[in-house]
Order: C-alpha cells, then sequence, then structure tokens
C-alpha cells in the first residue's frame, strides 16, 4: 500500500467522540494506519468471497462475512 | 455515535487496492461503518490506557496496546 486511504483529521473526531479530550497527532497517525490495515485486510477476504461467487465486484454482504472472519466474531 | 466520521469514497480505494474491480456502494458504506465501530473501540480502550496513565490525552502508546486488546493480537 503506497499511500493512506484514511485521513487522519477524522480519527481525532473519533477520540474526542469516546471521551479523550484530545489525542496526538502520532497517536491519530496511528489510529488511521492500524484502520487502513483492517481495511485492507477485510477487502481482500471480501474479495476471496466474491470471486468465489462468481463476482468480481465486492457486495456487502462479503464485507460481512469477511470482518467476522478477521475479527473472528 | 451520530454521524460517521470515516468516508465511503476511500473505501471504494480500499477495495480496489485490494484488487476487487468495484465495490457497491451497499458495501463500501458497509465498510466504513465497521472501520467506524473498531476505530471507536479502539479510542475507548485507548482512553482507558490513557486515563490510567493520568492524561487525558490519547497518545500513539495507548493506540498501540488498545489495539493489540481489541484485535486479540
Amino acid at each position: 500500500m503506497n499511500e493512506s486511504e484514511i485521513a487522519v483529521a477524522p480519527m481525532h473526531r473519533l477520540c474526542e467522540k469516546a471521551g479523550a479530550d484530545r489525542v496526538s497527532q502520532a497517536g491519530a497517525k496511528e489510529l488511521a494506519k492500524i484502520l487502513e490495515e483492517v481495511g485492507a485486510k477485510i477487502a481482500r477476504e471480501a474479495l476471496d468471497y466474491a470471486v468465489h461467487a462468481h463476482r468480481k465486484t465486492i457486495k456487502a454482504e462479503d464485507i460481512e462475512i469477511a470482518t467476522r472472519k478477521v475479527m473472528k466474531k
């Protein structure tokens, strides 16, 4: 992955919603990086399910099952 | 959480980077919703660690330990 897709600014708001006074810039960047990694992992799993269903378009149902797998829910 | 912090457009790019031709709008929204939930969960855990260290600012180290906990890594 060359560049990050998930912006850092929303990470500040996520942390403030969680009750934090603030989040350091390094903390916000770390959270964005982690969510990007989790998102990429879910997307790769979802693609496997889509391809298995003879599609090349990822649908919501692929995301759902991929999430259960990645998050071990 | 009233409104979503994570935008839907980057979810399309995440899925394309994963190798998908495309992702349905519902799929992209689902992925954004999931990453928002994961992010909120990590932020809440991170805040617990920050408060435990007598801080109200979340730092990168709080995000890292919270992620290990949330993702059971």
